[in-house]
């Protein structure tokens, strides 16, 4: 796969598929699967055999139909589109529930991700440690963000907290914000910000279950 | 909108779309926006214009170019087709950090979901009570699903436990599993299954932070 290639614009959804992709393929027991053909891929999404191949299409170096893929190439193909072939230092600023959850979250080493950083604004919380990472106070934030060179910051704060530590991690030099409140979290053009709004995988939910109770 | 075109099959990723505009328009300030065009959400989604008139088009109700759609009646067409219309109750099974940050999640109500039930296997939380809701041993689920007729069942259980409760949920009645664990849970084909893998959502962050750097 060539460099001009990885640089070209792909659509949002087709990189949220390839994702999705990755994801599921990570998950395979890979004494079992070695290759995997895109119909099998398919099935296991719930998506049609055509549109994975229309997705590997967009990737040029995979995507025949009636092929057996290497699962092993196929990931590290899609870790190298998705850019999870470099290490990436993240902080997460609100050390409540969610926070802690996230916290906890084993899969962030497999994604070349590394924890660096807990930020609250609650002194019970500042000097707690959750998996040897030190909970501080956000005043830390910009000092941490420059000395850990850190590229992803997660929003697990209140609600109304919110816009104002997307605002803090922005001005820290935070280019990529995670967002967990249910909110549109306005920033300058040059950050990237991908919502968790839970809301959208409920109702996505509720559809279905509409589906199948009326047929 | 007639009930023949809402039941009529409709592409996946056309209703995560449709579930995001709907997220979208709940979230904007009603009394800024009583109208919006196809071309102004398409805009806070990040999705081309064009896409949302074709998403629209399915609904038959809505979807000419250069209209101004009333917020109101959007909202209102989406949450029929989604189900969102009637009132849905769900058991939440996992009480742990995550567990606790959902049974706090104030969206619930909105999307007409009633938190009517929470259950962990530790006696220390079992008899707790979250937003007046209280804690129960696991072995109560099915009198629970039987007696509030539970329609969505959501796993925030460690990883080990997610398929042995899938299995206990879905032996109760329960026909719709959210599950936050980040593994693919086997449930029967009659049974919804939404997976919330956070990873996904980390990989398509890590793309886009990719094409910035490197633009």
């Amino acid at each position: 796969m060539t460099e001009k290639k990885v640089n070209k614009k792909i659509p949002k959804m087709t990189i949220i598929r390839l994702a999705r992709y990755l994801n599921c393929l990570s998950l395979l027991p890979r004494e079992l699967y070695k290759e995997i053909s895109s119909k099998e891929l398919a099935s296991k999404i719930g998506l049609k055999p055509t549109q994975v191949r229309q997705d590997f299409h967009h990737f040029g170096g995979f995507g025949q139909a009636g092929y057996r893929y290497k699962v092993d190439d196929l990931i590290k193909g899609m870790e190298e589109i998705l850019g999870l072939d470099r290490s990436q230092n993240l902080i997460i600023v609100g050390v409540g529930h969610l926070g802690q959850a996230l916290a906890n979250y084993r899969k962030f080493e497999d994604l070349g991700l590394r924890l660096v950083g807990l930020f609250d604004t609650n002194p019970r919380l500042v000097g707690m440690a959750i998996r040897d990472v030190k909970v501080r106070d956000i005043d830390e934030i910009p000092d941490i963000v420059k000395s850990e060179n850190v590229s992803i910051g997660v929003i697990a704060t209140p609600t109304e907290s919110a816009q104002i530590t997307a605002d803090l991690l922005v001005s820290s030099g935070i280019r990529g914000l995670w967002n967990f409140s249910p909110i549109n979290i306005l920033t300058p053009p040059d950050v990237i910000i991908q919502n968790e709004h839970l809301s959208v995988g409920l109702m996505t939910l509720s559809y279905k279950l509409k589906q199948i109770m009326s047929s």
